[in-house]
């Protein structure tokens, strides 16, 4: 039997990066794409708790299943390994993403939560992100780097809640320098927003991004990304900063009454 | 001049559990309370992109203003420490929620969105949560707690990034063993769906939670909260995981070439 893919992304149904993903990878495997409806862009690893899902089917091609949920990404990988898969996936893969998650965009990535949710739920996991936000981005130089980490990953597995964040320079193939596997760069949106008034003369806001990075480490991604390599950052889904957890037993001394 | 501290939650502007923690701190600090208009559980990190922000202002009493946004926990600490705070807060909390935090829940919560969020900002931030969903909890348990670790916080503040996420186990107070500084338990929702038909004859999905624990360790914020304890957790807001850096080079070897 044929290997089984599971692809999901943030950017919906109709996105250029997913087509392109599915077209790339659909001679390694069966796949089972389950999209959002909609752009789905900063959902993070957010799920639809208070609303029912629904599911479209949008192509039903043997061996490349396409649905749109109206869902989250991450409600995208727990619906379709719980009622569309058919049998459990050995690979999940997210993208091709239209703009980077580098750095601490994996936090607000929807695309990196459905990577990260899988990854929870015991699959090897990877996502793709090009730093080309447009719709019609050329995704080519994209490819053989997917071919390659996805033959990679499904001969070989990740190790156990390791998933993969992936993202691709906006260069030609030839300009690309190759992987370089990372750490992320810290780094955070110092975001203002733009206030407007509508038409009632009622106040509402846009939100304004601006990047910061003062992380210069030639180990992190957004270094590796400005240098012309594609890079790969394994990731784990736990928060907790181990290396507080004495300083504040030492502060909170009640536990020791 | 008084210290300032702005307050959010996921269970919006109406909940108990914001009342309380506002009531429980008001005579320690002015306060900015920018909540979410409606329920916001499960929203994560998720901002908002392709909508604008509206606010409603809820109340504007001298030293405890409070205002509802259509958007997520994290769009409004952003929105909040932009445009409605004034000057900057010297501390973030959220909650109290109505319902556990602990363990793997704290990267679908809406509440610990925004206090990662604060973190990430440069604010000292803390998230509040009781083991009890009920919109009537009783809360009184949590005050003593809560007090202790804000006037702590606005003392001595956090490490930069770091922020605490605090479980409160929903027992009366003088049950309570006291705090607890640990890790957060390895875990995951094994989620199924419930299936149904409309009236319409059309299918839709219900999520439907499976909490799977098998980490035991008596260093957890589960073990905690089983025990009696309050659990704390240190967190930081980056997913890299280094232990994985040199194993993946070791495998992607394109990036020697």
């Amino acid at each position: 039997m044929r290997p089984l893919i599971l692809i999901t992304n943030d950017d919906g149904v109709s996105a250029k990066g997913l087509r392109v993903l599915v077209e790339s990878v659909k001679d390694l495997a069966d796949l089972v794409v389950m999209s959002t409806d909609t752009n789905a862009s900063g959902k993070s690893h957010a799920i639809t708790v208070h609303q029912p899902l629904r599911v479209q089917t949008i192509s039903a091609e043997e061996g490349v299943e396409i649905y749109a949920c109206n869902g989250t990404p991450v409600d995208c990988v727990k619906l379709a390994e719980s009622f569309f898969c058919g049998r459990k996936p050995n690979l999940v893969l997210s993208g091709i993403n239209h703009g980077s998650n580098a750095s601490i965009n994996v936090i607000y990535s929807g695309t990196m939560g459905a990577v990260i949710e899988a990854s929870l739920s015991g699959y090897p996991a990877v996502g793709f992100s090009l730093l080309n936000h447009s719709a019609d981005a050329d995704f080519s130089a994209c490819i053989p780097f997917v071919r390659m980490i996805v033959k990679d990953v499904l001969k070989n597995g990740l190790p156990h809640n390791v998933s993969l964040n992936v993202n691709i320079p906006n260069l030609v193939h030839e300009d690309i320098k190759g992987l370089k596997v990372c750490r992320e760069a810290k780094a955070h949106w110092a975001d203002g927003y733009e206030k407007r008034i509508d038409p009632n003369g009622h106040e509402y806001w846009w939100l304004m991004g601006n990047f910061v990075c003062n992380d210069k480490g030639e180990d992190t991604d957004i270094w590796a990304l400005d240098n012309g390599f594609v890079s790969v950052v394994p990731i784990t889904p736990y928060f907790t900063s181990l290396d507080y957890v004495q300083e504040m037993k030492n502060r909170f001394k009640l536990e020791a009454e």
